[in-house]
């Protein structure tokens, strides 16, 4: 959970591409019983174009910047928002979902969506 | 049966986030031959902001909410439209629906689909 | 194929609600051969509220009238407006759709749609 | 691959009725290679109504139709024409669409749709 | 990646089509670790018709061509932005998408979305 | 149910050979209530070979057969272990199995075994 | 969780048979915590045959006895125990098998096989 | 169905192996109403090994052969049987299953084997 | 991994039993890179009947055991033979089984079976 | 094809394990047509115990082993004896097995099974 993991390369080109990575090894800790959560984070988004001096998250480094969460105690919400809020800062990008599905837990599966921008109806579900 | 059960925490941050809870083992009784029902009951909705005091519900005591129908003797569309009566009154959210799917009985698969508010068209089906 | 075996019962509610039946034990017979063809009948509506006096149909009436194919030799199509016509009639519903998806027959599975009022666009498909 | 097979029946209703038939027996022969060619054919349309004389083709002499092309030696995208073109003729149809799905073939599997008239956004997937 | 692999043959029709063609044994090399890579390339277009002197690729064409990216060290924004450029040169279609999906690496599996021109909303998934 | 329907063919070789027939739209009704039943019917059997003029069950009119249980009340043992000894009474083959696999009724699901012979262990799961 | 629920009828032939009921429905409540399990309990047997004055159980009182652990906290080992003895007293069977598959529970599935006489290998997995 | 399409080359090993084909893309014609039949067919043997002057069928002529029983009209079992036969002549392998499954007719599917020599109890299913 | 973490508690019967646990949310280090392996661990065992004061391992207390993993460096291997030889020591069952099945790694997925005593080959796959 | 890439470690114990490590990204070069060919290996064996100096084949060799064959042309058969025989060399295992189960070419999915010592029924499929 600590931001300055992640790391980007410029966008390669000017036409517009959309990025989706989903980490389906993904585990934190619950933050009031100390017992682990298992989910899958997915993130979409359109990184700015070459011109803009647009960016994209490095995968390798997301790979880490995610694994860092092994030992946080830290809710489903705020997860989901703190994933999005340190990629929208790192990226800046025309617009990002991050959504998270989780596991099920006393018969319940839950699944927290949030999004930055305008995303396409296509991409919304 | 008891909406006193349900408890909700602040919604921790104002941007917009959609939760989805899937509870997939739901039972009730019929109310006409004492026979258990068996389905599974999905709860999405967008709670109000943190700017607007807005709330969600909290996980572990949804789970105690829905575990008191085992012994309550209800409809199908009863049932859908008492928690949704019961979650709109706790959460006051943007939107929410609550969909309903029941197991084969006598060769019929039954679905109930009850909802408040102005639910985005991604999120119908 | 007897419509005075389809019961009604009030909606429970003038919060709108969509219902759906989904019978995946459907049998009837083909008008030319005199074989059984075998195929799922679904039928989504939703029914007018408790302040205009909306009913919805009974599961167990429906089921009865669907079993009531079984002696009819009867077109795919004819099935399918048929099932609408008459549960139009019961419910004067505000929208009613009657799907029929037929058992392969040398080679060709079929599927025939129909609906009565304005479907919302999200159960259309 | 001779339209004369194919044969008609009147539409048993005025209300909007939409059919599928979904082949997925079809064969048809390599124009390169001589080589077979296996692929699902799926038909899609809305047949006119009652009042406006409208007809619906008939699903043994379709099945008998489509078994014509076994030894044939033509393209995907001409059977896909082909099949649209034949069928658009005997019925003339409000819309009509044809998906041809073929098998692997190199490690690419290629799908190929046609279409005529005004095809609702719900059936374009 | 040789665009010069890539042959085309003229669109035989000039009603509108829609051609996909999913590449499910795609390999390319990582340039940083030189390991292979793995995924599907997924190609969609609706090429001119014949009256505009309409070309679509070939598909053996394309099988020679992809099978080129095998020696190959190149990102997967770089494979899908290449593979969408080269088409569109050699086409000029009404719209085309490439979609490239890559298996997991480190838990976590990326797709990327590149397309040229209006795709219709139907296909944009 | 009635076995003069079934009709046979010689064996056409004197090799062993295995065969299966799956009927999965068998439909009979309970004899209790009069409500319909559905189930899958599964034949196997080892024919006698051609030197000892053995027969094999003729598909066509086993289809025929099986069809006369729709309108006939009968236990799902009875099912079984009648279609069990006409097929013997027909085939005296070397073996046969007959598996009736029934559609879930008040939340449980029955399958019926019955044998005849020295069914090999490969085939008894 | 009353024995005295469960009837059976006479074997209705004395070639040997296997029934198998796969009640998928089955819930009880965790003596330590109250909380609802959820689990599918299947039953496979040899009754003796008619000669023997052999008997096997019968379906509706199998499920109402099933029914009656809904109430009862009891552990996973106890129930299948206690099922396997009460239908080995009611019908005194060649062999039979009780298998409990338990829904998860902090991310642990179980499974739970009781047994009573010589079950055939084929039957064991 | 012409066995001198088939050819072979030299078992590469004296250490035994197994190989299997499954040629998923089978069709013949019935011989009865002329209508066309889809199946799979798999072939699995052991070869004899290099020293014994062991062949294996050549995998290009095996599909050709395949596809020759295309426009053939012939039975199931004799399709089956007929293909072991041609092709225990061309390898004479220590053994050889041939398996037949095809798609459903009229609500049955079949399936035929048929084998040579002392087949493992592992390859037996 | 801390074999006191275990707790267990009498076998409650004298008739064999056989218990399953798999647990699906494991997770280690890999002692090389540091990076997290996921697999699913699969216990199987006879604990020694109520006579021989036999025990079974309690699933919460192996719920915490399990987790104990999450922080160590350790490999498939050592994983797999520790929790067996742990649990030997704690029950001295008639036999055991442990199989651990990790997630893919290099586009290569492993699985370790290690086991002790005479497992029965119904439980040997 | 370097069997020099192969490395091994110490088994760790004398208890007796057996391990799988299926490669599923695996591909190599027909050698008649230069087209490249993808496929399945997996790879089992008990490995000679630690008394015994028993040792493993390392993870990431046995990947880069496999890698290797990307630029080889060279037929199923020998793919499978040439693995089989280069990992017999190199850990000398109580017993080995090799299969390859290859993509589908020209409607035929292949599978090639070779072994070594005395392999357990169980693990024989």
């Amino acid at each position: 959970m600590n931001p300055s993991l992640l790391e980007a390369f410029p966008t390669p080109t000017d036409a517009p591409i959309v990025i989706e990575h989903e980490a389906f090894e993904f585990t934190s800790l619950c933050p009031k019983t100390g017992h682990p959560d298992f989910g899958t984070i997915t993130v979409r988004f359109q990184p700015r174009g070459a011109r803009e001096r647009g960016v994209c998250v490095e995968l390798k480094s997301l790979k880490l910047y995610l694994q860092a969460f092994r030992t946080e105690g830290i809710f489903y919400e705020a997860v989901t928002d703190r994933i999005k809020s340190d990629l929208v800062k790192l990226m800046n990008p025309v617009w990002l979902q991050v959504h998270s599905k989780w596991s099920g837990r006393g018969g319940i599966r839950s699944t927290i969506r949030a999004e930055q921008g305008d995303v396409p109806a296509r991409y919304q579900v």
